[in-house]
């Protein structure tokens, strides 16, 4: 292993001149994996910052594997193309992402404000490092607040005959703003088929109840009707099924024998802010595989 | 109001002579409930220590209440032939329970330990103050466990034709042993309603999972499935809508992708044994009562 | 006991008319406390609604408690008068507060904004019933924040030198709107003995550590030298004495080796933020009594 | 790298002849460490299970790593002595560990009982795969619950003359039985410096609190003082500083006014069970480094 005998000598990176990647690979497990993309990596000048792995099985199992790793600008560029010989030994599904590239958000609301509130907060004061592309709602209620924040809004009324019509325009508007993630912050309309398959692992939902407990209309309604000793929140990316995709986030709140469906209401705002947070957060950063109707979260 | 200008100098109730009294309510809500309760507890020479009241709605609502009182013995007995005037002026469903009396446990167990384990030691380590009546299961396999701490083990194989047949048995036992409680310690096998009608709100089970979620059989599996982030255990009173009874205590505890369904199972075994173990502590201390299949569990 | 005779048929109370009272009492405990409440509130008109108590010892303890009523609005009124023969007797501190009558915020910022903006968008958005009578800053950061939203903002530079000015000059204001409640919404100000001693229970501020772990300044950075598993925060009444007030609620939430300064001080803003907002919350509900510098918070 | 061109054709491992080797390593960070030790453990025949690694700062930072790889039974043996190349070129602190060699464990206590009944328990359901090799008290109140499970019970009386001396005999049994790992299950004894010296990062101790509050005797007496909302306890490496040793596992449970201090231990019993098992997984697992006075936990 003639690549120890001289260990590299370089100074540090400097910031003006590095691109942290993040490389993410889903594939059937086999011996050989993790050497060959560090090796890789090595041999084209990145420092491995951080990595995490998942095997679902020892044996016969599928690989997911997370990198995070520092290059100069100049060698991670024709990266890509290179890495693909190794993707495709391995039968990879991989992808390469550049933590300076800020993705693009478009959040769905209706009327309730504290997701969308959360995450125009968070964005605001420097913790949510993304860019906000527009809001779409359904209502013009959140309009002030949202153009206050410097932020496109758009108004489209949705009825039971123009559905699709509604979102064939927001579809245009995705593309034309080039958005990377669609937040549905208590948006409370039931997407197509269409528009899901559209954006396959890109659309986060936020459902106020800790699936698959009260899936669809009403939990806090229905976790009140039952008397649970908790209600909860749960992220997860959006498929053809109604609360039915991939988990992303879950938790969840005590509440007691006092507490009304109001009161539900008012302690599941909590819950709904922090768990969707942490999703789109999560998503940002690239931690987020799936797999089986399942998310492998990397930490 | 006379009774304030001569305060009672009495010397504080000796423990060799107190009897600490609960006594539960539930009625109408109307104005004067309290009053005339604690009026009576007065007269009748007891000492509140703790009170607990729930009312549904201000208006038309219904009125729970839980007082424990210290008494001289002498005082406390003929109290209940004199409570129930104020009871039927205000239509209650009421009870007294003595704290003194010790209540009288029945465990029903299949092969699995953790549950089992957590009662007996804590039974035995003076937290759990009641009398083990016995135990029964459908397996002979922790008849050594139980019999070593000088617990009467009996038991019952369970076939799909003897079912109600043993149930007969049981029944006799518990009447035998005059039972206050039955505990279901991941029994895994389902009562017949003649047994459940026999016995309401007081039997209680541990369900291994966050209910309403998972209802049924092999909870964990189902939860691996759909890729929970969380996963917990209820207690509820046994009813003969399977896993629909009232829910007295929930909990849950953080999983994630890693986490196969075998470390499920054994994450699931602390939430199942500390859930269930606050709700057995809750029904002996008295807490607990049921309305409209929901709990009020004061604290 | 005549008084249960005639029950009352009386016609639910109307909004309009209706006056909540919140009777809050602090006595040593002795025979015959609820009895006489409780039939002055029934003999006066009162339903009551709500109603806790506490008890430090059965024997010769203290007494505390919280009573919720509704009142015809005209019956309410001379209710304090008539209910201090009975707080004689009893030897009773006690308070009469009306829900209806909001209370009176005063907070206190000096550049991080996330509790402020947490108490803000409580308070626009219908949760925080309270009137929000100004925000003093050390800095001129929030002010287009706080003007935005209509509330008037007071900036005081601090310095070594005029502490004491500065806090006469705060106490006028607080004066001049009769504020009920100032919150320390991370102001990172030392108050002097003398404006604490003239706001006994009147302050509340937010520690960023779960005390009394890492009192004083810098515990995200020293929770992270200590290596801690767990980050918390603590909302607490201001006494004269640093970060030893009365706590009234705290919380945590898991952090690991991976998280730096930077990251702990990110996650620990949701704790702070959910913490002060719990605590504010309960103070404004008239919750909270104090004791031997600890707090009753009741539920 | 022509090592990808063939990709191993071998049947999966068999388990007779499987042997999962763990491999630890702290150095300093440097471009090439995962490079050169997933291609020598490529090269050794060994399949990467789990790999996890950790770096403090992404320049000039340390590095650590904790590798599960399945060998075969004949590759592995030889792995060590061939590893040092590796280990030597990168400075690396290392070690292996075979899952397949049960740990050794001996378990101090007092007179307590929850903490050693929890590990017990575990162990003999086989959640804790270890050998138990004996418990050593300072009083003879738990002999019988030990010998009755088969294991070896060593009562030391300790005075404040002797200790020096019982450390000895303990530091002797301990050798004979060649222990992995001291487990302090409520011990209530301060361990000399000698002692803690002679088993670096190899004694865990359970604290009753969430330290760093309330270090040292009596934490919940003094908990309950400070009026806290939540108590904790702590898992710990020891060291000789009182309750400064690298922590590995804390956690809470919420307490309220009504909790006296005999109710906060009842309610810290079950958070020091949990807290202390965890700890005790995780280091039979080899999942935990040390530095600088705190661990990095590999999940």
């Amino acid at each position: 292993m003639r690549h120890t005998d001289t260990l590299p000598t370089e100074a540090p990176l400097q910031n003006s001149t590095k691109d942290r990647v993040r490389l993410l690979i889903s594939c059937p497990d086999r011996p050989g994996i993790v050497a060959s993309v560090s090796q890789f990596l090595y041999e084209h000048g990145g420092n491995i910052v951080q990595s995490d792995q998942h095997t679902t099985d020892p044996e016969n199992g599928m690989f997911f594997m997370r990198i995070e790793a520092d290059f100069h600008r100049s060698n991670s560029e024709g990266m890509e193309q290179a890495f693909s010989d190794i993707a495709g030994k391995f039968d990879m599904d991989w992808r390469v992402e550049h933590a300076g590239q800020k993705k693009r958000l478009a959040i769905f609301v209706s009327k309730e404000d504290h997701c969308l509130l959360e995450l125009l907060w968070q964005w605001k004061s420097g913790n949510l490092d993304v860019e906000m592309a527009f809001v779409a709602s359904n209502h013009p209620t959140l309009r002030e607040t949202v153009e206050e924040m410097g932020i496109p809004f758009y108004h489209f009324p949705v009825t039971a005959d123009n559905k699709r019509k509604v979102e064939r325009a927001q579809e245009d508007l995705i593309r034309k703003y080039r958005v990377d993630l669609i937040v549905l912050a208590r948006y409370m309309q039931i997407l197509t088929p269409q528009f899901t398959a559209a954006f396959p692992n890109r659309i986060i939902n936020i459902h106020h109840s800790f699936l698959p407990a009260f899936v669809g209309a009403n939990p806090y309604a229905r976790a009140y009707e039952r008397g649970v000793k908790l209600i909860g929140a749960t992220a997860h990316y959006v498929t053809d099924e109604l609360d039915e995709g991939p988990i992303i986030e879950q938790d969840v709140q005590r509440v007691n024998h006092r507490d009304q469906v109001e009161d539900l209401k008012q302690i599941g705002k909590y819950i709904e802010r922090i768990v969707l947070a942490r999703a789109v957060r999560w998503h940002i950063e690239d931690r987020i595989l799936t797999y089986e109707n399942k998310t492998i979260v990397f930490s």
